[in-house]
């Protein structure tokens, strides 16, 4: 369930800053990936100031996964944010969730502090709600935002509303502190996120600190909204209303950064945690482009992000990269510019990109499609081999539950988990970005595409070590019940006897 | 079956040039449209130097009938380039049409040469084959080009191969004389086309003489070609490969109107007859994005083109038009600038653009989907109804012939012709821009915008006097066997006897 994120962040020496906006939006939400309203004026011309990245990817078709990814700098079945309750599935961290980010895990925040950062996450963190997962526990010096997504309104009878934290305590819920009109869209919570955004900057300029700040708001999760200001305005219905505010919004932070004077120190790249939820489509959904599909699935759809760097007089101009990248890429990216090592004593999935965004280089290393401790599909250069295949069950496709609207690709949209690992599926994303068109097993370009990609599968699973699973125990106990500050509220709530169980997870 | 073009153009008092570019190429094919590789910077900086138009329509779901009425300004049902052999058909102009452009038609460069303007056509015709069709006998002064799609290699005897004009006579033809490797992909043609075009330019500039060039080079249309030093460049395969060498003919073009001086009195256009070839893809087809399905439906995938106005110093650069635009305005466009009026004794379906091209003004009107002489569907707005569906028929469908490959939207992608003329199936292509989601019946808005839209459909059908139809015979004995200047070649093939019959249009 994808909330949003911006990273910035300076380095010791040079006052540098880096960003991330993480988000659950498409491939083909943003004007510059081709979306047809055109809507994104200030992501665009963040674009055409900096570097668009073409191949992007995360390291989970969903949410918490991939931001796990992202700060670990390491795939979910490494870190532990998967499951093993059932073959390949998504998992991540629901109210009733027991698990969250290891203590073993070495967070950006955590390394970056000791080179002088003051790290800041605004909105969504989703690594776990329990004491023991805060992300001041973590390496965070300060938090604004909720540990899960805007989900709601609940009943605080079953099910709590979700709390909203300032640094260590609960300051109100949504629904009853921070409104959402469900049935306008209206809400302010995207301005709110936005002046802890630029309060934090401000205050870090004033001080000369480096900072690390991820902006990870969760506008464009449904359910939807957007302020009074931006109701209304989108050619594309409320989602889009969403789409605008957050562009307004990084226009803003940008020239904030500006006027400041400190821009040209300023490393912002914005991604997204996960393809468009095309189940919330169209009202509450945004698009994958052309690609195959959406969240929760391994095909392109799902897990090809939006991507683009921001680095004023260092990044070029309007460049475009086809480096093959991942959010995991940013962990060791930001430790790259604050100079600092990745730890050495561990596996680190991600790449330093710095070579691909300063000097043009590319970079050869595949990207790896999971589903749970599962390797679904690998990409290679331009070659994508499916090993296993599925979009959900039939049992869930029947209640209409649906990750491709409209889209069916015999054998490839599968409602069984098929199996293709002796002869994989093997698409060529230059000339079939949308995955339509599997090559013949018999050709030649199959035969040798395989043979490349089947050495870099086997050294990858020959020295994969999961790490132990997070995702698998449920328990209604463990909910948001009496967040730490909640007795200066009043909002205290009687939780349940625990009852751990095993998570279900459908697909 | 679709070439390509350019209208370059000139205005009697201010120099001023028109280009056109009509190429079978898909929406989603440049990278300003989102295509994923991003290999066309040439159209990319011709966007960011002109106007991107975002809601632009060819006037028919394939070539012949598109190309009539970009120099018509009229729909093809009154132009004549439609069939009533059999209900919504598709028809064009294949070698043994017997029918073609009518006399009565006043063509663009007829208009533009009373105003002094020199037109040439290079590239393919498409508007009958026969000698009263001739283009030098519609207005054009020069001619380099053939008058069918270069299909092929024929045997000469069931079929001829295409032939190639010079101006009045054939100078070769295609496959004999005019190389196009089918192996390798390999012939010059777009390089001849480009070098004809760059040729006439001069010329103009050198004699001061407005001209008005209609560029329809057909290199996209299966069998795709490129020429040996694009050959293999393309992360998309060879029909990537056709298309980087457009992109750099089309740069070669702007180059040389800003060498010569004359590019601030050069208007240029570039767009495309019909949505990309699906049935083609992936090694000779291109992409229409997110549009539902391709050339041949009136899905937006048939009929939504990629369109860009180029006119340094007079179109603000970077400027984006979400104005309702058809190839038919490009007709009364080219007229306005040439300070003409558009014919007064018939219905002209173009408008003029150029409010919304020198100052954004939105002109309301709306835009048909035909196919045959049937209303499939109408645009108003961001609504789309769907009067009746259709993409191909269950026989056809079952050889394997697929216009909409990988997407099946139920009871959108029909293989029967189903009427909604009743109750339209209706669209918002903001929020829906792959027709994905069709408007409950009982909501408002569905009430709304219907009332909107059935009076702007009452009023087009209430004065709809459709033309002779100029599609529905056809005849071996018309083909391209002896076309005049084949005596001096020894070029001259025996036509079989007269027998004229119906043409069988499958879909």
């Amino acid at each position: 369930v994808g909330p949003e994120a911006l990273l910035l962040w300076k380095s010791k020496s040079t006052f540098t800053s880096f960003g991330v906006f993480c988000l659950q939006m498409g491939w083909g939400d943003l004007g510059a990936f081709g979306e047809p309203s055109k809507e994104t004026p200030n992501l665009d011309q963040m674009a055409s100031e900096g570097m668009l990245f073409l191949d992007f990817y995360t390291a989970n078709p969903l949410c918490s996964p991939s931001r796990a990814a992202l700060l670990t700098g390491r795939l979910p079945v490494r870190n532990g944010f998967y499951t093993t309750n059932a073959h390949a599935r998504n998992a991540y961290t629901p109210q009733d969730i027991v698990g969250g980010i290891p203590d073993s895990e070495l967070l950006l925040p955590e390394l970056l502090k000791k080179a002088g950062y003051v790290n800041k996450i605004i909105g969504k963190w989703h690594l776990g709600h329990r004491p023991q997962f805060h992300p001041l526990k973590h390496g965070f010096d300060e938090w604004f935002g909720s540990p899960n997504c805007h989900f709601g309104p609940f009943d605080n009878r079953a099910l709590p509303n979700i709390p909203v934290y300032r640094d260590w305590e609960m300051i109100g819920r949504y629904y009853e502190d921070f409104k959402i009109d469900l049935k306008t869209g209206e809400a302010n919570l995207t301005q709110i996120y936005l002046q802890e955004a630029l309060d934090f900057i401000s205050k870090q300029q004033a001080s000369q600190q480096p900072f690390f700040l991820y902006w990870a708001i969760d506008a464009t999760h449904a359910p939807v909204y957007a302020s009074k200001h931006f109701l209304g305005t989108s050619q594309r219905g409320l989602y889009g209303d969403a789409v605008r505010e957050i562009d307004d919004s990084i226009g803003k932070i940008l020239k904030h950064l500006q006027n400041l004077g400190i821009s040209e120190n300023t490393f912002v790249f914005f991604t997204s945690d996960n393809g468009a939820a095309l189940i919330s489509a169209p009202k509450q959904g945004g698009s994958n482009g052309r690609f195959l599909c959406g969240k929760q699935t391994t095909f392109e759809g799902g897990m090809r992000e939006p991507a683009i760097a921001w680095w004023p007089g260092r990044i070029p101009a309007g460049g475009v990269s086809h480096q093959l990248g991942n959010v995991m890429d940013l962990f060791t990216t930001s430790l790259s510019l604050a100079g600092l090592q990745p730890p050495s004593d561990r596996q680190i999935d991600g790449i330093d990109l710095l070579p691909a965004i300063l000097q043009g280089k590319l970079i050869d290393r595949p990207i790896f499609y999971y589903r749970g401790n599962e390797m679904m599909a690998v990409r290679v250069g331009l070659y994508k081999a499916h090993y296993w295949t599925w979009s959900n069950s039939w049992e869930e496709y029947s209640k209409g539950i649906d990750f491709c609207p409209g889209q069916n690709v015999s054998g490839v949209t599968t409602h069984t988990q098929e199996e293709h690992t002796t002869l994989p599926l093997l698409f060529h994303l230059g000339r079939d970005p949308g995955e339509k068109y599997p090559l013949s097993f018999a050709s030649d370009e199959y035969q040798r595409a395989m043979e490349r990609i089947s050495v870099v599968v086997q050294q990858h699973q020959a020295t994969m070590v999961p790490g132990e699973p997070q995702l698998n125990v449920c328990d209604k106990a463990v909910m948001n019940w009496s967040p730490p500050g909640c007795e200066k509220l009043g909002k205290c709530l009687k939780p349940p006897k625990s009852d751990p169980r095993k998570c279900f997870w459908p697909h």
